[in-house]
């Protein structure tokens, strides 16, 4: 556990690099450069220097990093090296999409509930998992002891369900909903949407 | 028209701060501050300020910014201050969810097209749209004149249509697919998975 220690700014980062080394790893690259993984990741090469020399020695001066290497200390230092349980709440189109998405078991995670209040869809199976009543959400989770959620309701009633995943224990949210949440400072939220990522392209199309 | 001046790595972070400041806008706040800011996007208040001054004076020093006049600023910068016309590839779950997805409209963006190579799909509704046929998607984006996908298919099919994409012209792919997509250089690729940014907040957990 690196608790705290690394700048909130480099630790978001770090995801965006192990998955860059992940798919090389895929295409069975061994090794790869600041220049390689910046120009793969659209962060400059000195920055990913700077970023990956803090937590220690991670390649020889010109031979490059080795990818399973920084792959495995990456994991480690973003506390998945381990499995997360995660709750599906919503089980909308896109909460549908996330329970079937099969990039979590590589990555640290594993979905394990989804929640909706829609009577008509309570008891349906998505995928593997049943749909649950989200009346029964806040004592499935506490008694799970679970940490994250996902948040894929609609946006009327992100708040709302976001109270009661604070209240279970949830202490991440990854919010789907095209919408502002709030929580207590201790629960860390993110926001997932398709938009900021067009947006990080028009800038260079005309 | 900015062409290529902002360095990569800031653009990355506007998106991040329009949808924070469109946030704030949501709940009819007029002014803000870096540090404001900084808070909800885990940004150092100091990056802020320098990133934001480098496009001119948004603040008087000491009353903060104006949140309407910097969304207008950058949405001008991120070229979204019209609307861009996509295409979704792939209607499975998350093609459906993007079809429907009301987050769109209000950051520049428009749906126009779904395809899918899925006979028994061709021809279905999804929303206002009907799932047209992936084999005529080449012609139909091109003349069209579409620059923007979204990339919704199964990860082994992600690179043949990727190369179909790059044909029919488009410049811009938000690529849903767990796996990593390769494009000409001119051809800007985004990834988007719930993963990445599950690990941004595992960091902090225990």
């Amino acid at each position: 556990m690196n608790a705290e220690k690394i700048p909130d700014i480099i630790v978001g980062r770090l995801p965006i690099y192990l998955r860059a080394l992940q798919h090389m790893s895929e295409k069975d690259m061994k090794t790869t450069s600041s220049q390689e993984l910046g120009e793969l990741v659209g962060i400059s090469a000195a920055q990913i220097r700077k970023d990956i020399s803090q937590f220690g020695e991670f390649g020889k001066q010109g031979t490059g990093y080795s990818i399973s290497f920084l792959i495995d200390k990456l994991r480690e230092i973003l506390n998945v090296n381990r499995i997360w349980d995660v709750a599906i709440v919503g089980a909308g189109d896109m909460g549908h999409a996330l329970a079937r998405y099969p990039g979590f078991s590589n990555r640290g995670f594993r979905v394990v509930m989804i929640f909706d209040n829609d009577a008509s869809k309570i008891g349906l199976k998505v995928g593997e998992y049943t749909i649950e009543d989200a009346g029964k959400m806040v004592e499935r989770i506490r008694a799970a002891r679970l940490k994250m959620a996902m948040l894929t309701v609609p946006a009327a009633a992100a708040q709302s369900v976001t109270d009661k995943l604070v209240q279970a224990g949830v202490k991440a949210i990854l919010n789907y909903a095209p919408v502002s949440i709030n929580a207590p400072e201790n629960v860390h939220i993110q926001y997932i949407d398709p938009s900021t990522h067009l947006q990080r392209m028009t800038y260079y199309l005309d």
